[in-house]
Formats: C-alpha cells, sequence, structure tokens
C-alpha cells in the first residue's frame, strides 16, 4: 500500500492538488464545504502529511541528535530517558549517537548530524576529548547546542551540568567528619571536566580540613571500570597502605572496590569506608549498599532539551540567543559504607 | 552561517547550478577540470549535501525507528548499544523511543515514525500489548518491521528472539537437579510472548521430573519490578511456605527477592535457591552473585538491524520479502545463588 498523496485526494475529489493542500492548511479562501470534504477524504484515505516534504517547506526537521559515550551506563541510559520524553513532548524525535569515548568518533557523529539537518543538538563529550574545534563548528554553524554532564568549559554554547567541584567536597567531607583520615581518589581520566572538578573538589576537602595532600594515594582510572576499581582496592591492600577510606569517580568503580574489599575480609566501613558517585540502581542493592552522590540524570536530560528548544524558538525568530548554564543540585544518599 | 548551497558554489565559479551539481554527482558530461574545481569549491566553503533534499528525490530518508518499552533497563540499553552500532556502520540514524509499556503510546508512536518517513521499524512490544493491528498498519504500509525479544507471533514480520520455553526449561531443570521440589516462579504479565513461554517451559520442566504443579506457588508481576520480587519473597517467608527455590521472570525481580531474602536472614542457597533471567549487570556483583540465564541483547539488537536491511534491500529493489524469524541461543550462568 503506497501512502495517500495530495493528489490522490484532488482526483477522488475532482478538485485541484492546490485546493486540497489549501484545505488541509485551513486556508480562508477555501469554502467550508470543500474543507470538509478534503478532511472526510483524507482521514478515509488514511493520509498523513509527508514530513520529508513538510520540513523541506519549514527547513525544520523537528528531529534532534544527541551523542553520548554510551547508553549502556546506568546514568546515560537515565539522561536518554529524560531527553526522549521532554523532547517527544514537543512533537521532537531523537536520534541517539554513541562516541564510545572517542574524540574521532564524536567528530563523525556531528557530521552525520548536520547533515540530517536535525534542528539541534545535545552532547556529552568522550573522555578523551581535548578540543573543543569540532564544537565550534556546530556553534558557527548556528545549529543549536546544549552540552551536559561532561562538557567543555570554554564552549560558548548552553551547558546543562551539577557543581561537581562542590559535590565532591561534600563526600570527601563527610569521610573526614566520620573519623577518616588516609583516603584514596580513585579519579578519572585527566581530561574530563567533570574528573578534573571531582579530582579539585576532594582535594579542597582535605585541604580545609588540615590534612596533607598524598599524591601516592590517586589512582587514575583510564576506562572508569569495575575491573579497575577492584584492581586499586587489591593494589592498596597488597601495599599495606593504611588507607582508612576510598572516594571513587562513580558507583562502578566504587562497586569493584566492594567487590574485592568484601573477598578479602576486609570490613566495610570499619577498616575502611567507601563513597561512589551517580547512585546507580545497583548502589542499593549490593552489599553493603553504598553511600553516594546522587546525580539527577533524568531531570539533566529534561533540562538539556528545555534549553535546547529555547535556543530553537530564538532562532527561529531571528533572535540571538544568549547561553545558559544550569547547574542542578546532587544530595549525597547514606547508606551502608561509611560511618554516619 | 547558513549552510553552503550548490548556487553559492556556482555563483562562485561562475557557472550554472546544473553543472555544480551533475559535477558533484560525477555525470560524464562535466570536464574533468569542471569537476575539480567544483569539488575543491565545494571543500573550500564547506558544503554538504542537504539530505533532507536528497532524501526527497531517493525516497530514502536513512534512518530507522527503534520502540522500546524503556532504555533504563540494562538489557534494552544492550540491545539499543546494538542495534545503534550495525545502523550506523551502515550509515543509517536510529530514532529511539519509549513505549513505557503501554500500548497506546506504542500506536502513537508508529504514527510519528511513520510521519516521519523511516525506513523501517524496529520493536519490542508493551507489556500490556492484546492487539496487533497497529502492527498490521505498519505491514500493510510495506514499511519493514522486526520485532524483537517481545514479539507478537501471530505479525507476519520478521523477528528476533530467544527460545524463552527452552531457557526457563533450563533454568527451572537446574533447580530440579540440584535437589529443589517446591519451587515458586515469580512470572511476568499476562500478555507478552515471552512472559507467557518462560512460564510454560517452567511448567514442562516441573512435568518432565514428576513434580505436581501447584499453582499457589506463582507469583505474577505486574510491573516486573524489584519491588514485586521483594514483596513474594516476603509472602513467601510469612506464609511459612515451604519453598525451596525461586525461579524469577528476571533478574531485577531475582535481586529484589533476595534483599528480602538478605534482610530475613534467610540463607541462599542452603534455604532457598534463586535463579533469574537476563543476566543483568548487577547479577554479577551482589552478595550472593546470582545464578542466570543469559540473554544475548547486544547482539539481539546487531541481528535485528541486520534482518531489517535485508528488508529494506529487497524492498528498494522491489523484490519481495519472506519473513524471517532469528532464535538466539542462551545459557546459565552459575553463581552463588544455586548448587551445583
Amino acid at each position: 500500500m503506497k501512502p495517500t498523496t495530495l493528489k490522490d485526494i484532488a482526483i477522488k475529489l475532482n478538485i485541484s492538488v492546490t485546493t486540497v493542500s489549501k484545505a488541509l492548511k485551513g486556508y480562508s479562501d477555501v469554502s467550508k464545504t470543500t474543507r470538509a470534504a478534503v478532511f472526510e477524504q483524507a482521514e478515509k484515505m488514511n493520509y498523513s502529511p509527508n514530513s520529508v516534504a513538510v520540513n523541506l517547506r519549514t527547513r525544520q526537521t523537528k528531529t534532534i541528535g544527541a551523542i553520548i559515550p554510551t547508553i549502556t551506563h546506568h546514568f546515560f541510559s537515565k539522561v536518554i530517558d529524560g531527553i526522549i520524553e521532554e523532547a517527544e513532548k514537543n512533537g521532537y524525535l531523537v536520534i541517539i549517537l554513541q562516541s564510545e569515548e572517542s574524540v574521532k568518533q564524536e567528530k563523525k557523529l556531528i557530521k552525520l548530524l548536520m547533515n540530517k539537518r536535525v534542528d539541534g543538538i545535545l552532547m556529552s563529550l568522550a573522555a578523551d576529548n581535548d578540543t573543543s574545534k569540532h564544537l565550534k563548528k556546530v556553534i558557527d554553524a548556528k545549529i543549536p547546542l546544549v552540552l551536559f554532564d561532561k562538557i567543555s568549559k570554554i564552549s560558548n554554547c548552553s551547558k546543562v551540568v551539577i557543581n561537581d567541584r562542590e559535590a565532591s567536597y561534600n563526600a570527601t567531607t563527610l569521610l573526614i567528619n566520620s573519623g577518616c583520615r588516609r583516603i584514596a581518589h580513585f579519579r578519572g581520566p585527566l581530561n574530563p571536566q567533570n574528573s578534573i572538578d571531582r579530582y579539585l573538589g576532594y582535594r579542597k576537602a582535605l585541604e580545609d580540613n588540615n590534612i596533607e595532600f598524598d599524591r601516592s594515594l590517586i589512582y587514575t582510572c583510564k576506562n572508569v571500570t569495575f575491573e579497575e576499581g577492584y584492581k586499586f582496592a587489591k593494589e592498596i591492600h597488597e601495599q599495606n597502605k593504611d588507607v582508612d577510606a576510598i572516594f571513587a569517580i562513580t558507583d562502578l568503580v566504587a562497586v569493584g572496590a566492594i567487590a574485592y574489599l568484601n573477598k578479602a575480609g576486609i570490613k566495610i566501613p570499619d577498616e575502611i569506608s567507601v563513597i561512589g558517585f551517580s547512585n546507580w540502581f545497583m548502589s542499593a542493592v549490593i552489599s553493603p549498599p553504598l553511600t553516594t552522590v546522587e546525580q539527577p540524570g533524568y531531570k539533566m536530560g529534561k533540562k538539556a532539551v528545555k534549553l535546547l528548544f529555547e535556543e530553537i524558538n530564538s532562532s527561529n525568530k531571528g533572535i540571538d540567543f544568549e547561553p545558559k548554564t544550569i547547574v542542578l543540585k546532587t544530595k549525597i544518599i547514606k547508606r551502608k559504607t561509611t560511618f554516619s
């Protein structure tokens, strides 16, 4: 069954295609009787406007693109959930793409989305992102762009983030307040801004509490995995470090550390406290349940889309849009891997 | 910066738009020198073909749609990972939509995708799906359609599934072989085919081992959640049922049951064995680690896209396509919640 066209309706009613088109758009120079007949016939023949043709006229595709590192991370799947829901509510569809943490792939995907003439792009940057040139291309082409979570500070576009430095400061402070003094930090890779900010928040908390910073307690995750958390916890144990707490860049890494500590019979939190970051679903169900920083993924997705639509609407009206940065609140979820 | 058009290039080179267009398409009636000049200029001016216009000519959007119940389930995020990767490899983009387990929403989303003139649709059906009329509309419109995981058996389209009945038979048999006789089944809702098949596999395993089926050991999850697993395990405990094993429709439900059993101090597997279905990430990291059936989500996504492309390609060539059903293998991952 081929889709019904305006021409099919016109032939059936023995009127011109222009009249059918005008009737469907509600132009006043078509009589009420004709309009009713056209609508009835369109309904009967299951007519739906060809959105490709409509888009060409209106220069809008009603489609946005979202590039994320990977969909199988609980946090990103929550963000995508928020993005899709908010977009759909506004009649927009979302193309999802994964950079797999590679900036090279990111550049390619941006090009694909630009060729597709999406109305706007949402992005959370790859971990190996050391450039913002490809983002500048999007901005220069006047395609609305919103970065979220993993952003590039220097790019002149809207952003939705949490205050990573503050959140990490609070997490470290919780450990200090419960009596921990030798706090290891399993940090993220060197480039991403949120990884840097969490590291700086950790250092600031130590400093404000007169605890000397010890570089040998910093472990750098390359891929931010369960396995790295496991491996670093093992290193700490085997090298007899006097560590009394671990602050991990994300729950996945913390869960890896817990898996090792459980296996080695090290009591949590009695011997070592652990705190994560993100509040993944699993963090509540592992044993002991993980104390962590809640990162509002779903809300972040919704806010990012709202900001993007603000910019799209301004752009449609030919108004200049001043990029905004929204900072979402985080909170610590206290469970059983820390005291207090 | 407005996107470069063919006209911009034509003006710059002082040739006609038709010549520019022909040169870019590699027509032989354009001289080599002109073609080289056009390509150089196009490169310089950052020209990219307007894919909306290209699509209108070729009647292809190079976009496919995927409708799933929800993205925040680990299994579906793995399927989507496979879908996006395979599609992108073939130059296709993927629009992701969520039915939120509602058939009403599903109908609306199908309409959206059809209006968008996607080249094909992938779907895993909502739990409350009691009709296949909306699928018939897609099939009648000759839009390539592939169902995966949660399918409708009666729909005349391609499908990618696992053998749920066999997998569930094997899971139940493992419990029986380890000595369990009073096996509760936390089943899924009544409509979805995979929920029915897992239930039937469970019954068949009991039957083949001469264990009487006891309806009071069947607990029906409405939303297939952690909370339901927790609640049903509690019911079993409080009502003093002589249950010695639980087979849950999915890991999330099994993890809920384990959370209750741990809390109530019931030893797993000594007092009650537990087996799940899906092999979520968390199943390996909870305590005790969950024995489960591995469901190949990533592979399922890739296979579904491959089947869809087969059909799209046939359709482009005007060849009739005979729907296929691919059945993927599952295996049991033995961990610590069962004996043997």
